[in-house]
């Protein structure tokens, strides 16, 4: 059974309030009391709770993760694998959502600082600059971002957009558009140039464009008005959003467009046409990011960056080009 | 354009520290000077920051939002909506997840109550008496179970299984299953009540069960054994996972079974068959969850209970029983 406080208290022959003090505000305890207490409570393996230690160590034993849209489901197994690695090491995880605005963003941020002892900031909307100013309060690590000097996880996109090519390309698309994502996005701005170096097909880019099905509905009569034969779409999402729409007009995927999505989130494995995707490897990314952030908390971090593999996952939204 | 410590600094004739900690540190400005700066700053009509007007006011303007499962489609609308809610009234949400868990949830309410205002608790698996003991503490607002003398946020899942058994009676089914959620569930019991008060169909209850899609999967033999030709799930994960499971055992839905789910997630919108489910309103339930929390905030709350209403969404998952 666990050694409670008041077993060290009876132990010490002092009352439970004075033991508590002694772990969660020794000034107010002379330091003889202080020293036989603490002393009673190591020999008796007492564990102080998570608010008398913070008080002790300085720490909150609590991080913070700053996402831009949970109802994103990209999200939630970053979110999962995070959680499950800071719980291994004592720690809570508090989420935050930015509805995808710098501005929320960076109150979050500021808001965060005062309650946890770092921060995981997953495809930020911010500047670098601002985030490059931000870090001097509180330790950052930063997903889907290259930020200078700053630990950083990334996944390689880049690798997944050149397996995407070389798959249509295979399949006869010569012509290709790319929906590009948010403006402020790191992840957009790597396919675009992934993209641009494939000398195999020739696409045009469309965007920038809200991340979600409603952006891909919206990217439709641009995509039909590009003559593509196939479609790189920034996440899922989007790519749902677009095959949605091109039902809605009556174009048959992968019949007449084929299209590929980022992330392989669980609706593009429900959705019909299942959807070809280029994998990314989230939960990976969750778990690194924290025990870089947790590293970072435990001593001064000088940056560095991890990236992750990506892979395509070839289902049945992508088929041969038939024009 | 917004007034600044700054504009307030120079009108007083201090340095912006002193504007800062007449703010923040009252004790530490002579009370002459605090005075004229407080007075001055109103004239000006300055806002101090957020992290001082919490040490003057006492508030965090932060809110914690307990969620069961941060994976589960169900949750994000309604966490989008009390984020919404919340920044209109100029609060922060943070989210933290139990993984279904009532040891992690307890740790997850301590931890939190530290940092925020006032808890949501949604879908708890806590016990009531549990609830009622942590409640001493911060103020709650509990959605999804019934709390003796706290704000609580009901979706009338009762009225939802009525309907959809009386969907089901009018396509010609008597014998019918129930897959029921996890232990601790408030939804489950309710569900469960309302089922066996309906006595155009003959029921067998089987669970519990995990929440998710692998509930599903694995309730499937129970539920080919127990003869009946309609199910209804917990909600749409356990629905989709039923419906996935019985395909693989060459089982058509809705062809010899129907199945209808609960909550209304968007996978269930896209999956094949298209999902006959019971809507759950969680936006709604999120605004006014956030709207009663903060009146707790402002004043001692007496309880009261808010029941928002549910719906059948009748798609493609549900058929004439052929048998």
């Amino acid at each position: 059974m666990a050694v409670t406080i008041r077993d060290v208290a009876e132990a010490s022959g002092v009352h439970v309030s004075t033991v508590s003090r002694a772990f969660s505000a020794p000034h107010l305890v002379n330091t003889v009391t202080r020293t036989r207490v603490l002393a009673i409570a190591e020999d008796l393996g007492y564990r102080p709770n998570r608010a008398a230690r913070a008080l002790t160590t300085g720490r909150t034993h609590n991080i913070g993760l700053i996402v831009a849209d949970i109802a994103n489901p990209f999200f939630p197994p970053l979110i999962k694998a995070a959680q499950a690695q800071a719980r291994m090491r004592d720690y809570h995880v508090f989420v935050a959502d930015t509805d995808e605005d710098p501005q929320v963003e960076e109150e979050l941020i500021q808001t965060l600082t005062k309650q946890v002892d770092g921060v995981l900031l997953c495809s930020p909307r911010l500047t670098n600059r601002t985030i490059e100013r931000l870090r001097e309060e509180i330790p950052f690590v930063v997903v889907n971002r290259r930020v200078k000097g700053m630990p950083t996880v990334l996944m390689d996109v880049g690798r997944g957009v050149r397996l995407a090519v070389e798959h249509l390309t295979r399949l006869g698309h010569r012509r290709l558009a790319l929906v590009t994502g948010p403006s402020g996005s790191w992840t957009s701005k790597e396919m675009q140039a992934a993209a641009a170096a494939m000398v195999e097909a020739d696409v045009t880019f469309l965007g920038p464009n809200p991340p979600t099905e409603l952006g891909g509905l919206a990217a439709v009569t641009d995509v039909l008005a590009s003559g593509a034969t196939a479609v790189l779409a920034y996440n899922d999402l989007v790519a749902i959003g677009l095959i949605e729409g091109l039902a809605a007009r009556g174009v048959d995927v992968p019949g007449e467009i084929s299209v590929i999505g980022v992330d392989d989130i669980v609706p593009g494995r429900l959705s019909r046409p299942k959807l070809t995707t280029i994998a990314m490897p989230t939960a990976a990314a969750g778990r690194i990011a924290v025990d870089l952030l947790l590293q970072s908390v435990d001593s001064e971090s000088t940056g560095g960056v991890t990236v992750l593999e990506t892979s395509l996952i070839v289902r049945d939204s992508t088929g041969e080009n038939r024009k």
